[in-house]
């Protein structure tokens, strides 16, 4: 007896459009990930081009350095854009490359308003390709553990309440230069940054039914360009469900989600970046009492194990995606930008509240 | 060689006035803790006060049972009053057991409003008489540990956002009959019973600084007597720090503090009542940065153990006041009033921000 092997099917090759520090990171994600290939870097000079590849150890066999972006969307034998330039570039880079046809995984915030989104999507749209933002910790497997046990009902019950933090402290050198706190760059801030994860968060936990309103925390911090170092918000949906969230360049590294149902209680203090790259945590009351002396059930700790770190296999899944759109003739997977503008909607909207001083903003679709 | 032993002081005699459910875990608190007697048990018959000791295990040897909350406080022979009564009753029987010099253990919300704790307290200051709430997780050696890691600076640095909650759900039988959710009987339902827990830890976290405007969350759910079962708010500081508390009787057992500064973050997800008795767990991480491939250092387990459960150790805290006050000549301990009537101030101006429908509301001492 003897088998054949299915064929390996052909790498997807991704170009990455900028070399700003977060694409370090997915430079090493799309070495890890299976079924992808790193065939092009385009900077604003091909001396930074090649300075990013040597730096990140990509292969120089078949690796085209480009000096401008334009040459890298050229690039026919580019299939995948990855995009991590500052928020204000998006629109105008996201929309031309996917007008030249490449697939589009874009960072995050992927837009400083939903109407760039908008303008993104449709051009994703006409074109045929996949859109997905770069958002990590959806793609760990411990958020899929976490949807089975909210999808399973049982162990939470109706979700209530969710809660979620993210914030990290920006050193004296962040505060003043990083792209992040400059109102032509990134202009949304810590909203932009560390608030969209806590949006995301907060969607993924009600299966992305969109709040009926917002309404911003009082006094956020901004620094002296107006641009937010720290801000909050509370969501309200029409059942009775309630989110709150802060976020911050000003405080400790934190990064909660809590989810309340009338079941079940569930902590993740690590929920973007978990503490450890091959295993990660969460933690699980389930219909617990309270007794004279303590609580009945103890909360469970769940543990979940990854090979691969979640920037890996969120690069392999959206390389999964293009190969069926490639070899078999597959649509776009709806799902990815129907979440992020549901995500950018809600930024829209607790930045229309924090302009109008905490009052209460309808989230429209 | 030979040693004498110095005596033992006389104990505290304590009379137990109302047999409510959480008077049992106190009768037991009082067994277990050192310098301390119960010297009487007064309810509205003997017959119930009899039940009570038995069902109690109180030794019967000198032990009254009176049929009267009168009778109990006409006591000679007892030193302090514990009062688990509805709150309604509070400001008449907290008073009278002051006027006639008992020292008064009293439970939680101490008053329906602000006012009426002003009088518990003025009686217990003419009468020179110790006041002090049952709070209990105040005298777990965890808070303790907690407040000299806040206290010293490094660790957390300033603390910038306080978060938490206590929940738990009740069952159909405690959403019809429980005293809670009557607005004869506990008015400030399930802000007074769970929220009240959630003020102390947030006003503890920020060392009794009250704050300077209290919002109440949108949308609390109330019976159909008008008693709130669900609801929350978020308390401002003039400089910058934000707290934010959801309490309900509708969702799963929850009992968080998550406090956040600019050098640490500290979770606790057990606050009120530890799961285990003997031991107790906080979660601290200080300074911790992220790296590509996790959190360095990572956050560190704090584990306290103690010997007493928390609500002996707050009884054997007060009657320590006491016997200051019967044998050294001490004046009674101010922190404490002054530590109660903070809560109830903020818990007023909650309410009264609830009842505004979500209006700001000024705190004032």
């Amino acid at each position: 007896m003897s088998s054949v092997a299915a064929p390996e099917p052909r790498p997807v090759r991704f170009g990455i459009l900028g070399c700003a520090t977060i694409a370090r990171k997915m430079a090493r994600a799309m070495l890890l990930a299976p079924g992808v290939a790193v065939a092009a870097v385009g900077s604003r000079s091909e001396e930074k081009a090649r300075l990013f590849a040597t730096d990140n150890g990509l292969p120089a066999a078949g690796l085209r350095l480009h000096g401008t972006y334009e040459a890298l969307l050229d690039d026919p034998d580019v299939d995948a854009v990855y995009i991590p330039l500052p928020t204000s570039l998006h629109v105008r880079w996201a929309t031309a490359a996917a007008a030249r046809g490449k697939h589009l995984l874009l960072e995050k915030p992927t837009a400083l308003c939903a109407a760039d989104l908008d303008a993104i999507l449709a051009t994703c749209d006409a074109a045929g390709v996949q859109f997905m933002d770069s958002t990590m910790w959806m793609h760990h497997p411990r958020t899929a553990k976490m949807r089975d046990l909210i999808n399973g009902k049982d162990a939470m019950g109706d979700i209530k309440v969710i809660n979620s933090v993210f914030s990290f402290r920006g050193n004296e050198d962040f505060l003043q230069n990083d792209i992040r706190v400059k109102p032509d760059l990134d202009a949304l801030g810590a909203l932009g940054d560390v608030g969209w994860y806590c949006i995301r968060a907060i969607l993924w936990a009600v299966d992305y039914e969109l709040p009926k309103t917002v309404i911003a925390l009082r006094y956020p911090v901004k620094n002296q360009a107006g641009v937010l170092l720290d801000c909050g918000a509370t969501l309200y949906w029409a059942d009775g469900k309630t989110a709150t969230f802060n976020c911050s360049f000003l405080t400790n590294l934190t990064m909660d989600i809590t989810l309340i149902g009338t079941n079940g209680t569930l902590h993740v203090t690590d929920f973007v970046i978990p503490y450890q790259e091959k295993s990660a945590e969460f933690s699980l009351a389930s219909k617990s009492e309270e007794l004279d002396n303590g609580w009945d059930p103890l909360p469970n700790k769940h543990v979940v194990m990854t090979d691969l770190p979640q920037e890996a296999l969120m690069v392999q899944e959206f390389a999964r995606l293009l190969q069926n759109i490639r070899d078999s003739g597959s649509k776009p997977e709806g799902k990815w930008p129907a979440i992020t503008r549901k995500t950018q909607v809600v930024l829209d909207a607790v930045k229309a509240s924090i302009d109008k001083g905490s009052e209460p903003v309808e989230v429209v679709n």
